[in-house]
């Protein structure tokens, strides 16, 4: 089956206060059926995250960074890995400081990101009156592989993990440990068809139909690896 | 810009010797600046990469694997996270034992994916007089975040890595540390286009021109972190 990346033009610079749902409905032609992946950063700006930080202060920015993890893994020169109050392990908490209007400010996270990607999906029906898969999207590293990917922090009426135990391979016998991240799959595909100097904060995904559910579901949840079941934690 | 997910049907069951370039030449529409990614199993089925184990004989598999690696990072139970001679850090030194015709074989990993994936790029030219950039793509589980995703374990033609950093944001600043792992977010989404009981081992891609290089390239080498850069191994 055929799938499509189609960037969403036309979103205004995003504010405080602004009904994301809005925009994004306005500007994109949406479907039952269809995924909305949403960058993280316009949804943490209309939820105003952003936190007083002048950015040449490498003491607050280290103190920010602390005081939204739970658990530091990592510490290099200013780079730091942690845990964030969401599960999240991602590079100094998730904070941003790349495009933002000020040189005193950082962008923090939304604080319930699943949430937030059920409320876009709501005021997305509310206003068109269909009902798409919502993801929130952000830019990790990894460990062992070079570069960022985006994953999905949030999600709402995705299966974000597909299951495969238990079912068979061509030859009848049982797939072995065989569990599709499909939700990051989803996000790190959308970052593809977008351009990033060129303000395209929403991509749309056409022809994942099968993986979208009437429900919103756990939403992003489940693709954070509990702690007990983390070999590198 | 728009981006299309092509999966690509009727390549036959792929056994050892067979030409994979001619098949896949044959059985997709092919076009210079298209990237078609190609699963890691039937690239290893072509190259002959069959080991005699007995499925069932533990001991023999923790061997294999303990062979095909260079590196063991954590052990448990049957699970050993290690890293390949690659330089690929993934469970069971990304050895197979599913979808293949019996319980007696095992199949390893292409011995220089980057060398296969050159190949299959000549080897479509030479059949077809296009020139598509060329992803070998395995599923690898991650650190900190639940079920595989596909990671690019070869390339030819694909600018793997996105170097962002350098570049201004919207608002004249420089974006920091921003590198895309355009090669990873690749077969991450060529994976979404496929049904995997399906068989459908290549996934054509359309709409990324613009990474698509007429020289082979550094492949997917690029897209592993040097062991000294790395704080997780």
């Amino acid at each position: 089956m055929t799938v499509e990346l189609i960037p969403v033009d036309g979103i205004p610079e995003v504010k405080a206060g602004d009904v994301l749902a809005e925009l994004i409905a306005a500007a994109a032609d949406l479907r039952t059926g269809d995924v909305v992946v949403v960058t993280q950063k316009i949804v943490s700006k209309a939820e105003n995250r952003l936190e007083p930080l002048d950015h040449h202060d490498l003491a607050a920015r280290r103190a920010l960074v602390e005081r939204e993890s739970v658990r530091i893994l990592r510490r290099r020169g200013d780079l730091i890995i942690s845990e964030t109050s969401h599960g999240f392990v991602c590079a100094n908490a998730g904070i941003d400081l790349s495009n933002l209007p000020g040189e005193d400010a950082a962008l923090l996270l939304p604080e319930d990101p699943d949430g937030s990607a059920r409320a876009l999906r709501a005021g997305i029906e509310a206003a068109r009156g269909v009902r798409p898969a919502v993801v929130l999207s952000d830019s990790f590293g990894r460990a062992w592989r070079m570069g960022q990917v985006d994953v999905a922090i949030g999600a709402a009426g995705l299966l974000v993990l597909d299951d495969w135990r238990g079912r068979s391979d061509a030859h009848g016998r049982e797939l072995r440990a065989t569990v599709a991240a499909m939700g990051d799959a989803v996000a790190a595909m959308a970052d593809l068809a977008r351009s990033k100097d060129a303000g395209e904060p929403a991509v749309l995904v056409r022809g994942l139909e099968r993986f979208v559910t009437p429900e919103d579901g756990p939403g992003a949840a489940p693709l954070t690896r509990p702690k007990p079941d983390d070999l590198f934690r």
